[in-house]
C-alpha cells in the first residue's frame, strides 16, 4: 500500500554518515569518517566491576522504571562538576539525563521550535544537529565560522535583520572543524545575544577533551537565563550506553521533563546508576588525561602526515581538543568525488558538504582522529594522501 | 527572560501520572497508580551474570557506538519469537531496538503525523500514547471499547465519515481497561481498516502475559502491510534497561530509522547485548510463567478485595493478562476527587478522565495489580474500599 509520511520528513537530510559508517563496515577500511572515540581507551575493567556492584547491591531498584529527570547522585555529580571546572552555578533539578547528548538536540527542537522558526547554525555545522533540528521545520541561517569562532560582523547583521530562535553552536573544539571560541569571541557573541530573545544552544560534548590551555568560560555564564548546555559522557567513559544530559533554566526544564516523558519516559536507569559509581569509585580527571594525551599524539601525527602525503595548496586547522581537523583542499577537488576514490584506496572521510545547510564546503573533508591508532593512521593518511594526488593528477 | 515554547507544547496532557508517582513515592503510600511490574521476579543474578560475561567478551565493542537498527541478534531473537509464538513472517531488517516501546510511539508519531492527522484510539485509551501523540498535534477521534474490543458499529461509521491516518490500539489486556479483543473482533477490526489507508498501530506490551486462553492472533496477519507493531522488555524481563522494539513493514521501517539516527542515534548499546545474552542462557518462557502466575494470582486476589470491600453498584473488568484492571463506581463518586481522599488513607489509583481525549471515565479508576505483593494488595484494597465507602456516604 502507498503510505503518506509526515511533511517534515523530507526536509530531513538523508543519513549520510550512516551510509557512510555502512561502507566503512568492510574491515580492510581505514576509516576516519565517524566520531568514535578511541576503544583502546575505555574503561573496561572498571565499568564491570561497577556494574557488578550496582547488581549487587541494588539490582531490584537498577532494573525497574525509573524518574525521568535522571538518578539524581548522577545529577548532583554533574552540577558539582560544572561548578569546580567552569564556576557555573547550576542546580541538579535544572539538568535531565538523556539517552546520549544527541537526545538533547532533539527535546530542545521539540519544546522550543515551531515550523519556520528561525535558528542559527554555525558553518559548517554539526550534522547530527541539522538532522535533529530540521525534523522540527526550522529556518536554518548560518553564520561563518572564523579562526577564532563566529564572524561577529555577520552575526550582528543576522541579528538585526531578525530576530533568531536559536543559536545552536559548539565552542570547544568544534565538530565539524576543530575550532574552538577564543574567550575574547566568546564575550563578544554574548554581548550580541543579550537581550535579543535568542537561546543559545551551547553543545559541549568536547569541552572536557583540551589538549592546550585552559578551560574557556561557558556562554552561560554570560547569558544564565537564555543558555541551554548539552553534555555527553561518550566521549570522556563510554558511547555505548548512551548517556548525556541537558542543563537548562527552571522554565524550560519543566517543559523539556514532559518531552522526555512524552519521548521515552526516562533514560536507561541501570547505565545510569554503572556510570555514577564509576565516577564515584575511579579518578575521572586521571582518565580523561589518558585520553586527551592519545588524542593529541593523534592529532599531532595526522597533521605531519598531512605535511608529509598532501599536495601544495592545502589548508588545515588545527585542533586545540576535540576528535575533529577540517581540510581544505584547493579548488577544483570536490571530496564527494574524491570520497569514491579514497574508498577504492580503502580510507573513508566525511565530505564538507555534508555540513552546510545553504551549499558549499565542496572542497572540505572532516577528519576523525580519535578512533584510529597510530599505525592505522600513518597507513589510512598514506592513502587518502595518495588520492588527493591522483585526483588532483 | 520570558521564553517562548513550540505551539505543540500546549496540546499536551500535563504529565498527570508523573504528578502522582510523585505523591506516592511516601513510602506509607500503597500505589496501585504506576505500570510496574513486580520487582520480587525480576532475574537480577541472571542478569549479573549476563552483564559481566559481555564486559568479559566483548566490553570494548558493547562500550562504542552501534548501529541505528540495533543488536542483529536481539532483532533475530525477536523475529524469531514472533515466528512461533503467532506465526508471524517478520524479517529482523523490519525491526528496530528503541528506549523502550514508549519511543516506538515517538517515532511513529515523527514519522507519520502532520498536525491535523486524524487518530483513532480506544477510549479510554493509553495515557502514554495520548502524550506521545500529542507532540504531533493529531486530531484525536475516540472509539468505543466494549467488552471485547471496540465498538465496531461505530468505527465503521467513524472510517466512513473520514479516513484515519492511524489507529492505536492495545488489542490484549488494554492498558488502562485489560479488554482483550476477542478473535473474532479482531477479525472484523482488520476487515473493516483494509483498502482504508489507515495504520493500526498494535501496542502488545502485554501480549505475552496472558493467563487464560491462546494467544490470539496480530492484527499484522489480517493487515500485513497496514500494522506496525510495538514491543517491549519492560514486562517481561526489565524495564529500567528501557528496551522495546518496533516492527514495522520496510518502507516505513526506512523512515523510522531516519527518525531515530535524528532523535538519539541509537540504543543503549551495552543493555542490548546483556539482554541478549539473558534470552541466550535462560529460559525465557519459564521465566514468563512465573510472572504470569504470580499476576493472577495476585489479580484475583484484588478483585476478591473488591468484591468484599466495594460497595454495591461497583463495576470492574476481569482481565485475562496485563497489569490492570478497571473499576467503574456508582454516578456521582467523581473519583479525582476520590483521589484526594484515597491520599489520605495512603492509597493511590489513576483517575479514569485521565484517559480520554475527550471527555468521561469520571468515575472510573485504573488499578494495577502487578507492583504490589499480596499482603499490600489486601492492605490497600481495604483502604480503598474505605475511601470509597466514605465518600460514597
Amino acid at each position: 500500500m502507498p503510505y503518506h509520511f509526515a511533511s517534515r520528513m523530507e526536509k530531513t537530510p538523508k543519513s549520510f554518515i550512516r551510509e557512510i559508517l555502512k561502507t566503512t563496515e568492510r574491515p580492510e577500511v581505514i576509516s576516519f569518517a565517524g566520531g568514535l572515540p578511541s576503544p583502546a581507551l575505555f574503561a573496561v575493567e572498571e565499568l564491570a566491576a561497577a556494574a557488578q556492584d550496582v547488581m549487587a547491591e541494588a539490582g531490584r531498584a537498577a532494573l525497574q522504571y525509573s524518574t525521568t529527570e535522571g538518578y539524581l547522585p548522577l545529577r548532583e555529580f554533574i552540577a558539582g562538576r560544572y561548578r569546580r571546572r567552569l564556576g557555573l552555578a547550576i542546580d541538579p533539578d535544572e539538568i535531565l539525563i538523556t539517552n546520549g547528548s544527541q537526545q538533547c538536540l532533539d527535546l530542545i527542537g521539540k519544546v522550543l521550535l515551531d515550523p519556520g522558526d528561525p535558528l542559527l547554525i554555525e558553518r559548517p555545522g554539526y550534522l547530527g544537529a541539522i538532522q535533529a533540528f530540521s525534523l522540527y521545520e526550522p529556518a536554518f541561517r548560518s553564520v561563518p565560522l572564523i579562526d577564532d569562532g563566529p564572524d561577529t560582523a555577520c552575526l550582528e547583521a543576522m541579528l538585526e535583520e531578525a530576530p533568531a530562535k536559536l543559536f545552536y553552536g559548539v565552542p570547544s573544539s568544534q565538530n565539524p572543524s576543530g575550532i574552538t571560541y577564543s574567550a575574547e569571541k566568546r564575550r563578544a557573541v554574548a554581548a550580541l545575544l543579550a537581550g535579543t530573545g535568542t537561546i543559545f544552544v551551547e553543545d559541549d560534548a568536547y569541552g572536557e577533551l583540551r589538549f592546550d590551555g585552559e578551560s574557556l568560560p561557558s556562554l552561560k555564564s554570560y547569558l544564565p537565563d537564555a543558555t541551554i548546555i548539552t553534555g555527553s559522557f561518550s566521549k570522556i567513559v563510554t558511547p555505548g550506553l548512551r548517556l548525556g544530559w541537558i542543563a537548562a533554566p527552571g522554565e524550560i526544564m519543566e517543559q523539556i521533563t514532559v518531552a522526555k516523558q512524552a519521548s521515552d519516559l526516562h533514560s536507561n536507569y541501570l547505565a545510569q546508576r554503572i556510570i555514577a559509581r564509576y565516577l564515584e569509585t575511579n579518578d575521572i580527571d586521571a582518565h580523561i588525561a589518558r585520553i586527551t594525551d592519545a588524542y593529541q599524539a593523534q592529532r599531532d601525527l595526522m597533521i605531519a602526515m598531512i605535511e608529509e602525503e598532501f599536495p601544495d595548496g592545502v589548508s588545515y586547522t588545527r585542533p586545540d581538543g576535540g576528535m575533529f581537523l577540517w581540510v581544505t583542499l584547493p579548488e577544483g577537488c570536490p571530496t564527494t568525488q574524491l570520497l569514491e576514490e579514497a574508498l577504492r584506496q580503502n580510507v573513508a572521510f566525511v565530505p564538507g558538504r555534508a555540513f552546510y545547510v545553504d551549499g558549499g564546503g565542496d572542497t572540505a573533508m572532516r577528519l576523525n582522529f580519535s578512533n584510529a591508532d597510530e599505525e592505522k593512521i600513518v597507513v589510512g593518511m598514506r592513502r587518502l594522501g595518495a588520492a588527493v594526488r591522483r585526483f588532483i593528477g
